[in-house]
């Protein structure tokens, strides 16, 4: 089934360029944790490390950013949104020991001056993300213009509150960053 | 000079991993930068690339810090000192062309489930900056609880921009993140 393969491969890039980054992550290690065969990603990846880690990033991107509908969409409004969105996030850290946080912003901090087509596939992920949340705040009445800063402040928010939170092993600044945008949100409902 | 060919190396060092991380960043690359021998890395770092880094963590970190006082300190009042925080760290970046951002972030997410050592100079240093700017609120007269939430808020703030901006090539997510920080801080000043 090699179609199977190819997507074990991606998972297994996933997981491990998120948690290890780009360089620390060989593409012996991803065969491995794919139970595949090593000749089978140069077949599926002729393009090597760097076309894999292109694919995992936008796979990893769009993943992650259902998120955004699956929890602000079943939310009272996006003030109760933000906070679960946080609050999620703050769960799985715990969960997970503190090992899965953003799947891309150690890749997209690593090669931002290294590989351009990387970067994009990092931009083109924080992007779709940015517009899935300021379309909820514009759904709740919010000036469009508002509305994308506000998106731009909740990413950058709980990817910063993630940097912290995964060297000093505490959720709380994930708690601050959450408090901090839920009042901005609420700000710019008029609330 | 031993003690110049030491520093020289540790300088290297925190350039090279500020800007491509742990696993990107090899021993010879730091020697080859420091123009120093390459056994003499052995010799000042005898527990290797390791030791080394947590040095260039702790370095990058406190030099790093001195930007809070220093840009805090002759603002006339803490928005101000927001506001000029954000502002230099965006400058930078551009004039860098988007290769200098936190000196110490790529590494602490790379490393955080890998390294205790590195996990825990980076845990210091993010917990030395949180302190250096809590003390700046609370001498603009910020109750010390909120004052540290505010420091947390500002740091993730930051970090969480740097990610976008260097993804996105725009320093843009540090104008919000500003934004949004400096609204927090008059808010808890009763302004």
């Amino acid at each position: 089934m090699p179609g199977d393969t190819r997507e074990r491969i991606v998972d297994a890039g996933a997981q491990l360029f998120g948690r290890q980054g780009y360089s620390g992550t060989g593409m012996k290690q991803i065969v491995d944790a794919a139970q595949a065969p090593f000749g089978s990603v140069y077949h599926f990846f002729p393009g090597g490390k760097e076309q894999l880690a292109a694919e995992t990033i936008r796979r990893s991107g769009a993943l992650y950013g259902q998120l955004l509908p699956a929890v602000f969409d079943p939310a009272p409004d996006v003030v109760t949104g933000t906070r679960n969105f946080f609050a999620g996030a703050a769960e799985h850290l715990r969960e997970t020991d503190y090992a899965d946080a953003c799947p891309i912003a150690t890749i997209a901090l690593e090669v931002s001056g290294r590989s351009e087509p990387l970067r994009e596939a990092c931009a083109e992920v924080f992007e779709g993300w940015i517009e899935l949340a300021a379309d909820r705040f514009v759904d709740a009445g919010i000036e469009p213009h508002t509305a994308r800063d506000l998106a731009i402040a909740l990413i950058a928010a709980l990817e910063g509150a993630f940097v912290l939170a995964q060297a000093l092993r505490d959720t709380g600044p994930l708690d601050v960053a959450c408090a901090l945008t839920a009042t901005a949100v609420r700000t710019a409902l008029g609330d």
